[in-house]
């Protein structure tokens, strides 16, 4: 049952995508990942294999794709934004490496989790391995800001998974505590990977802020629906099965927004099946019923709209062009996608 | 049962230290101390407590040291030296944070390891902060060339982390694999925090190759005697028990010497004990008498010796001063070291 709703903004089968996105940054994405090929690459075989195999699973790539975008809007003619996007997508790939081991993950991307194939150690040490060359390729392009914003997302994104990880299995989290967990863990990398464009293309303050802001916010609607997402999308167009978060005692949006809307009797289920991690049969199916029945899902995706206007709003300074329309249509696509 | 050399270019009575060391770098220390309190700070409460534990569990600090005194041996008169030192030992922390969940181990510093406490998830991601936390630092200081230094050291200690790995509990390692592996995961952050004192300072090409060369072979001597401690230091000096490698599996070079030396009994017991970690009573007994047999812990100290000469000579261009005598002696006290 995939969460399906209306497009607002759009005529009727003019559903937006990002096709547009992938149209306008296809050269330069085409050099971003013979880039990431290329940095891979180590004596040591097995970093390759770990690496190519998350890699090479295919995501869609939507983090070095917003910062060539982001450098297009910008007017930006250098080559540095290549290197910037490649470094992007290995802080991403690092952060997903070490992410299964904190989650001990079985799967990613609908494949088996580096992780169960070369163990912990390799998961470890191989997304060390990609923040070094993230960093090797921000420091070869010469730009300190850039250095400076890319640096200082490592650090706010490995707060939000503590963070996380703090308030994971409470129950009582609450939508602010939740918020600042996403922000972190998910959200500043898309701010600093919209940021960057600009900033390498010399342009003015308030249009890197606008960009930081688009990310941000992007960022916030993406991972908001990435959780409702866990309790509604099909088990294989997600890659993963159905109410994974669930099973994992991970308090999202979701979970939040029903445990306090509920009464005694849920609020008791919800304990006992996330805090102390105690899940039986047809235990997930009751889990979406109460979500369901006090439209927290819905209501996830809902606050996942507010940010992506605000997201759309950043970039109303810009003049209109195909780079800014396409920016526009991601976020339509990040807050309606099904998978 | 340490071993313990004889001091062969210092009269009896004047064993080197690194007192002289400590003592030419303790205004700086102080800074790099404050600067790593305050760099460990987060709102998120358990970032702090779980770097504290670990950094305040004291090592020597050598590697932050090393910066400074090859900073000042360069004549440099500025700010950066501070902040480079501090990211040199947050890199080192991360390090360490990492490869306990790598090795599994349940000690540190001769204190409980932090994901024993924290869990596995938090020393993942603390160490990912104080890797972020260390470039930023870099960052600050402004330069390039520093930060491209730092930043290929951290691809090269994850290589040899994960070179570690591949070669774990294979008993026919050789040495030039086994040299391989700790010139990757601990001589190169020692050059890398050397190189980067002179590089600050602006200095020739030819003094910051000397202050890496240095700084390297400093590293793989400290590495070498640190693997010949594991089988003779005394428990409480060394902070764990001493066949703590043995019985992780580790392939270290006395080891390895032992392994090609050894009979075929002999080496029967080592692939039970290493390969297949089938360890009973008396197998650290065992293991430790048949090293001394083949001398394999007495050579190990003797190849450290080797490189603490290479690292001496390096430093030959430099005219004679205090620094440079400190870190002449900071050689033989990596060497002679008992523990």
């Amino acid at each position: 049952m995939g969460v399906v709703l209306p497009f607002e903004d759009k005529a009727p089968g003019t559903a937006a995508g990002i096709d547009d996105l992938v149209r306008l940054v296809k050269a330069d994405m085409a050099r971003v990942n013979a880039l990431i090929l290329s940095r891979t690459g180590s004596r040591v075989t097995m970093i390759p294999e770990v690496a190519n195999h998350l890699i090479s699973s295919g995501g869609k790539r939507l983090r070095p794709m917003l910062t060539l975008a982001t450098a297009a809007l910008s007017g930006y003619g250098g080559e540095g934004h290549v290197r910037l996007a490649a470094a992007v997508e290995f802080m991403h790939t690092a952060t997903l490496l070490h992410d299964d081991v904190v989650d001990a993950s079985t799967m990613r991307r609908g494949k088996i989790a580096a992780r169960m194939m070369w163990g912990n150690e390799a998961s470890v040490l191989v997304g060390d391995f990609l923040l070094g060359q993230a960093f090797k390729m921000m420091v070869e392009t010469g730009s300190m800001t850039a250095l400076d914003i890319l640096s200082s997302a490592a650090t706010v994104i490995a707060e939000g998974e503590v963070l996380q990880l703090s308030a994971a299995k409470n129950v009582e989290t609450n939508e602010d505590e939740y918020m600042a967990v996403i922000r972190g863990k998910t959200a500043e990398l898309f701010a600093a990977a919209c940021e960057v464009g600009p900033v390498i293309a010399d342009r003015p303050k308030a249009e890197q802020a606008a960009c930081r802001s688009y990310g941000m916010n992007l960022g916030i609607a993406f991972q908001l629906v990435d959780d409702a997402l866990d309790y509604g999308g099909s088990a294989s167009a997600l890659g993963k099965n159905v109410g994974d978060d669930f099973r994992e005692g991970k308090i999202t949006l979701p979970i939040v927004l029903a445990f306090r809307r509920g009464d005694e009797a849920e609020r008791a289920f919800w304990r006992r099946s996330l805090e102390t991690g105690e899940i039986g049969d047809g235990d997930v199916e009751r889990a979406i019923a109460i979500l369901r029945r006090h439209r927290a899902i819905e209501d996830t995706i809902e606050r996942a709209r507010h940010y992506g206007k605000i997201a759309c709003d950043a970039l109303a300074l810009f003049p209109n062009s195909a780079h800014k329309g396409a920016l526009l249509d991601t976020v339509e696509f990040c807050v309606s996608r099904t998978h």
